[in-house]
């Protein structure tokens, strides 16, 4: 009874192919692109008009690589190191009842026209490669922005970053333009969850390369970039 | 292809029974008293363990007294006076592809152990009476306050809000702790959209009251408060 299916409007580009890497929640790399590209049916640049005027986005969309079946009341957040066990309505974790993801974006530009249809750029999204966008709604500042609001532990536990060294002659084989978003995606630890070996190194996929590093304590070096 | 079906895991209890005087977006009337019962099998206080931290949280409900067949790529925003049509992503339309909203609302307190489980008690909830919660997650400043936001067509076109005459004999009616929240509702104009009648007696049902007025320009009058 009042079960809602719902289809996919849309779905995410990103360099991101694999979880490794994606930042933890919208914006902590404002520099990040990404493309939300409609499918076909909702390829109407009239559903699109006035949208222009507003700077960020949210974006609903499916968990698509983190289902599990049924429901567990805690999970662990990764922000807590793992240890500690909160209710799952308490946290943005993706393995919830409803495997649905809530990310606000900012708006770069609206591109008319592609062989897609109207395309949107974003950045700052902190999505996998294809994931389903169910709903794209305008952020309103003034329903949606709480300066006075209290962020529970997430106030309580600065999120850990890590010093980036990149050796220039590696950095020169990303883009220009998305070289800062690279850096800040490896200042946020792309390691799997709980791993902290510091002889290993570790690969994760970004826009077509591949990008090998170790991390000793609080300092991450880049060891390789290739393309794939 | 990536559907995903959503089962309600709570409902809203407000005291709006049907769509009339439900203010347009959350937060607009502060002290609108509502609050969140969680379906039996949700029923978990461990669920909610982290939560009281918070003071603010996100619904993600349904639109349920307000769905269509099909789906239409422009709407006809009520801020705008019905007259400008634009994108439905552009708007907070209920008419939409997936008819998903979002709610942010104040978390009053949490209350465990009543016989319906755990109770959230909330404030500022633009919605009906039953309406069901698909997901419920914590706001937090660091990702979703977004100071500099623009906020298009809605920071070109104030919301109108209607000076309000209550004779204090009939606000004597209503619960003291509630008088703020209805003098609220009736400054947001709960007409239906596009009457302007100043001869019309409009009613509508709040927190189990009937509640009469007129409005005559930008000026509303309580004609009679009765129980029903």
């Amino acid at each position: 009874m009042d079960s809602l299916t719902m289809r996919p409007v849309a779905r995410v580009r990103t360099g991101f192919e694999s979880k490794f890497g994606v930042p933890r929640q919208s914006g902590l790399v404002p520099g990040l692109r990404g493309q939300v590209v409609f499918e076909p049916e909702f390829r109407s640049p009239e559903a699109l008009r006035g949208l222009e005027g507003f700077s960020h986005l949210w974006l609903l969309w499916g968990f698509s690589q983190n289902r599990r079946a049924g429901w567990s009341p805690t999970v662990r957040p990764p922000r807590l190191g793992g240890n500690r066990r909160l209710g799952v309505f308490a946290t943005r974790s993706p393995f919830r009842p409803n495997p649905i993801g809530l990310s606000c974006v900012r708006l770069e530009r609206i591109e008319l026209g592609t062989p897609q249809g109207p395309v949107l750029h974003i950045l700052g999204a902190d999505l996998l490669d294809g994931t389903p966008v169910y709903d794209i709604k305008p952020y309103l500042p003034s329903a949606d922005c709480v300066p006075e609001a209290l962020g529970g532990f997430t106030d309580e536990t600065p999120r850990p970053v890590l010093a980036v060294d990149c050796p220039p002659e590696l950095l020169e084989q990303v883009p220009a333009k998305d070289r800062e978003a690279l850096l800040g995606v490896l200042a946020l630890d792309p390691r799997p969850a709980y791993q902290h070996d510091a002889e290993r190194i570790y690969g994760f996929g970004f826009d077509g390369l591949e990008v090998h590093f170790s991390v000793d304590g609080q300092r991450l070096r880049v060891r390789e970039i290739e393309k794939k």
